[in-house]
């Protein structure tokens, strides 16, 4: 990932790529996984004329948050967002850089979907497909821009 | 940070007045330190045509790094950067949310040095004057959107 960042026409050629998985869908908020969905989100956000929102590990948002556990290859890891940082109906890009076993970005909807958030769609850069993350997320609208 | 982040026109403003501090010097890659740098470090990049860097804790990039040392209030932690990320000559623009101590800055002024960069401005969203990180970043140009 850090090849296509620090080459501007890569990255921007990244990003309307990105875009064009969104087409024409309204998006209120993109929100984005700790912490490479950082790099991106905010420029999808700003591009989309959304609001950015970041899903941060367990104790590094300062506000009032809920959280939402995922399994690990050995053990649980726990996600949070900021409690007040989704109103009820908003339309929500859910961005991650990676797509392997799927469980973070299902933690992620469900975050969303507790604030009230209607998650539009799953927007990945590159998806594991032999890890058929894909199948975690069923009924949810995932795009990735590489398969591997 | 993150109501910034979360209304869109409070977004596109704040990089607006980042760009501002720039003015019309030449960037060519972007350093955001991990992770809140992350943010605003590749919407800057992207409207500076100019590349974008992370700086990230130890052992979280995946190819051959270089590593500096900076102090905290107890003991030390160590940041990295990329051995190929910045080519020699290049001017870059240190990016983070925050500048308190200096401490991490200047750990990160010093890896750009290291790989032959020159630093041609620390670029802050907030600075908490009261810390004096303006002091251990003398004879770097400092400049930062807000001050408390």
């Amino acid at each position: 990932m850090t090849p296509i960042l620090s080459d501007v026409m890569a990255m921007k050629m990244t990003v309307e790529t990105l875009l064009k998985m969104v087409s024409d869908q309204h998006i209120d908020i993109v929100v984005g996984i700790e912490s490479r969905g950082f790099f991106f989100g905010p420029l999808l956000a700003s591009r989309l004329n959304a609001g950015f929102v970041p899903v941060r590990k367990a104790g590094k948002l300062p506000s009032t948050t809920i959280a939402e556990a995922y399994d690990l290859e050995y053990g649980t890891d726990t996600l949070e967002i900021h409690a007040d940082s989704i109103k009820k109906g908003s339309k929500v890009l859910v961005h991650d850089d990676v797509l392997a076993t799927g469980g973070t970005a299902k933690a992620v909807c469900r975050l969303v979907e507790r604030l009230g958030g209607e998650v539009v769609q799953c927007n990945f850069l590159i998806e594991l497909d032999f890890l058929q993350g894909k199948e975690k997320l069923d009924g949810y609208q995932v795009k990735s821009a590489l398969h591997y």
